[in-house]
C-alpha cells in the first residue's frame, strides 16, 4: 500500500480555499483507491513574510525537501519564481482541453474549441524571467531593463520534454520563436537538432505573433506548443480563454527527478476570497496531473469522471454560471458532489 | 491644391502588388478632392540587398528624406527594424474595428465584436529589440540574449501618445506590463505619472498575460491599449485573429514630426504572390491613416465608404471568401469595385 507526503502551500486569496477542496478529494480518492497521503503544510508568499521575514522561508524549502509532490495555490506576489527556480521545476506542463458541457461558455464558435486538446509546454526557470536585470543610467537618462538569455542547453533539455510529450500524442511540436526580431536565440534549430532522436514528431516553427493569433482563428490545428519562459506565460493564458474559464486549468512543473509544483493557472481572485464560493477544479486539475506523475492513474482517472459528470448534470460555481439550466453551487457543494 | 510626395517600398511577395492597388485608388481620390501625390520607389529587404548589397540601402534613406509618408508592402527578412529605427517611428498605431459584413468570419461569437473599436499603441524603436544583444559563452555552456531595455523618457513619450489618443476617443487606456516578473521596467509608474495631465483618461494597468486572455474572452472592454514593442507586436495579431482576418488591418508608425510609415499587418504570402489575388485592403487602411494624418480626411472618409459599400455588396478577396451569398473577386476587380 503506497504512501505519499505532499506539501501543501494554500498561499492568499482563494488559495486555501481551493486548495482545502481539492486535498479532501484526493484523500478520498485515496482511500478508495487504497493509498495513503500524508500532509504537511508550507508557507509561501505575503504570509510567508508575515511569520518568516522571507517570501520564501528556508523552513518551506526544507519541508518540500524529499516530499512526493507540491500543491500551491496561490500568491499576489513573491516567492513562487524563487520556489520555482529552487528546485528547477524547468519543465510546466499545461494542458488545455475544452469540456464537451462547457461549451457555450467560451467567446469563440463552438465548432472552434470542441474537443479542443493541447499541451503547452513552458519554460519555467530561465529566459527573461532570470537574466540579469536591474536599473541604471547613462547620458540618456535613467533606464530599467531585463535580459532574455538562454543557454542552449536550457532550450535542448525542455525541447527533449516537448518532443517525448509530442511523441504520446498525435505527433505535431508547434515551437514559438521570434527569430525575426531575436536572431540570438534559434529556438528552431536548437529543437529540430533534438528532433532528430524522435523521428515520429513533426517540428512546426512558428512566429509567436502568428502564434497566438492561429490560436484564436483555428486551436484545433495544434498538439503540442512548446514556448519559453515569457512566451509561454502569454500563450498559455490565450489557452486559458478559448476554454472560456482559466478557472478549470491546471498545470504541472517538473525537474528532472519528475519532482512537481501543482497548481492552478488563476490567481488569487481575491474579490472572491473568503466567501467559500471559488471553483476548485484548476487545483483539482493540476492534482490529477499529480496522480497521473505517481502512476496513479485508476485514482486520476476516478476524479476526471467524476468532475466531467458534475459539469455535466449542470452544477457551476459562480465563476461558470450563466442563468438557465444550470445549477449554481458554492466549493463545499461542489466537493460534496464530486463524492457520490 | 496640396501636392503630397509618397516614397512607395514594395518590398517582397504580395508587396508590390497590394501597394500597386492602394496607390491607384489613392490617386482615383486626390484627383476627385483636388490634390496631387508625386511617387518615387524605394527598396527595402531581400530586393534591396540584391540592387544594393544592403536590407536598408543609404539611397531608399535619402529619397524618403522630406517625403510625406512612406507606403510600404511586405519583406520577409531584414531591412525594416532598421527604417523604423532610423526614422525613429516609436509610435506604432493599430486600429482594430469590426465590420459589420464581416462579422461571421471571426472565430469568436458574433456579439463579442460587434462594434469592436480598438486602438493599440505599439512603441516601435526600442525594447527588447533594439537592446544589447548577442551571442556568447561560459563555464556553463553557449548562450543567447536580447536585452529588454526601456529608458525611462521612450516609456513616457509613447505613454503620451496614448494618453492623447484615449482622450479624444473613450478615455480609457489599458497599459501592458508584466511587472510581477520584470519589476525593473515600471510601465505603470511611468504612465500614470505622465496621466496627470490628461485628466479625462482612466489609466488601467494589466498584466499581459491577462491583457492576451481579456482581448478573446471580452475584447469590448478595451477602447486604447498600450504596449511596448515586444507584446504590441503579440497583441495586435490577437487583434487581427478578433476581427477574422489580417488582411484587412493596417498601422501607422509615427516619428514625433509626424512623418509616417504606412504599412498592412500582414506579411508577404508567398504562397498567393504575383497571383493578383492578395487583398489590398491591409494596405488601403494604413493609406486612409496616412490621408488622416495629413488633414485629408474628405479623402479618406470617401475610400472608407467605398470599402463598406463593396464589403456589404459581398465582394471578397479569396482570404475573406466562403461559399454562400458571397462574390470572389481579384485585387484588380476590388480596385475596379472601389472606384464606382
Ligand atoms: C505570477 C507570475 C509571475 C506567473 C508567471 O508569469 O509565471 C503567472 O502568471 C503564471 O503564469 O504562473
Ligand atoms: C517582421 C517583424 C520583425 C515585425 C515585428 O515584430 O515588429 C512584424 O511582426 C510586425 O508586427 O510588424
Amino acid at each position: 500500500k503506497p504512501s505519499y507526503r505532499i506539501v501543501a502551500i494554500p498561499g492568499e486569496g482563494i488559495g486555501p480555499e481551493v486548495v482545502e477542496a481539492s486535498l479532501k478529494i484526493l484523500q478520498h480518492v485515496a482511500k478508495i483507491e487504497g493509498f495513503t497521503l500524508q500532509v504537511d503544510y508550507g508557507w509561501l508568499g505575503t504570509t510567508a513574510f508575515e511569520e518568516f521575514g522571507s517570501y520564501f522561508p528556508q523552513a518551506t524549502a526544507e519541508l518540500c525537501d524529499g516530499a512526493d509532490g507540491i500543491v500551491f495555490g496561490a500568491v499576489t506576489k513573491g516567492g513562487l519564481l524563487e520556489l520555482r527556480k529552487h528546485f528547477d521545476f524547468f519543465c510546466n506542463l499545461r494542458p488545455i482541453r475544452s469540456v464537451k458541457s462547457l461549451l457555450h461558455k467560451s467567446s469563440l464558435r463552438p465548432e472552434k474549441i470542441q474537443e479542443l486538446d493541447i499541451l503547452i509546454v513552458r519554460e519555467l526557470v530561465s529566459g527573461i524571467y532570470f537574466g540579469p536585470s536591474g536599473r541604471s543610467s547613462d547620458e540618456q537618462g535613467n533606464y530599467g531593463y531585463h535580459t532574455m538569455r538562454y543557454y542552449d542547453e536550457e532550450i535542448r533539455r525542455i525541447a527533449r520534454k516537448a518532443l517525448e510529450q509530442a511523441q504520446c500524442r498525435r505527433g505535431l511540436l508547434t515551437v514559438a520563436h521570434k527569430e525575426n526580431a531575436l536572431p540570438h536565440l534559434p529556438w528552431t534549430r536548437l529543437v529540430q537538432e533534438e528532433a532528430t532522436q524522435f523521428p515520429g514528431v513533426v517540428v512546426e516553427p512558428m512566429l509567436v505573433d502568428n502564434l497566438a493569433m492561429q490560436m484564436v482563428l483555428n486551436p484545433q490545428q495544434f498538439d503540442v506548443i512548446l514556448a519559453g519562459n515569457l512566451f509561454g506565460d502569454i500563450l498559455s493564458d490565450i489557452g486559458g480563454a478559448l476554454v472560456g474559464s482559466i478557472g478549470l486549468l491546471g498545470s504541472a512543473s517538473l525537474n528532472d527527478n519528475g519532482f512537481g509544483l501543482y497548481e492552478a493557472i488563476h490567481g488569487t481572485a481575491p474579490d472572491i476570497a473568503g466567501l467559500g464560493i471559488a471553483n476548485p477544479l484548476g487545483t483539482l486539475e493540476a492534482c490529477i496531473l499529480m496522480l497521473q506523475q505517481w502512476g496513479e492513474v485508476q485514482a486520476a482517472q476516478r476524479i476526471i469522471a467524476a468532475q466531467d459528470r458534475i459539469l455535466a448534470k449542470g452544477y457551476r460555481t459562480a465563476d461558470l454560471f450563466t442563468q438557465g439550466e444550470e445549477i449554481l453551487v458554492n466549493t463545499a457543494t461542489l466537493v460534496g458532489l464530486l463524492f457520490e
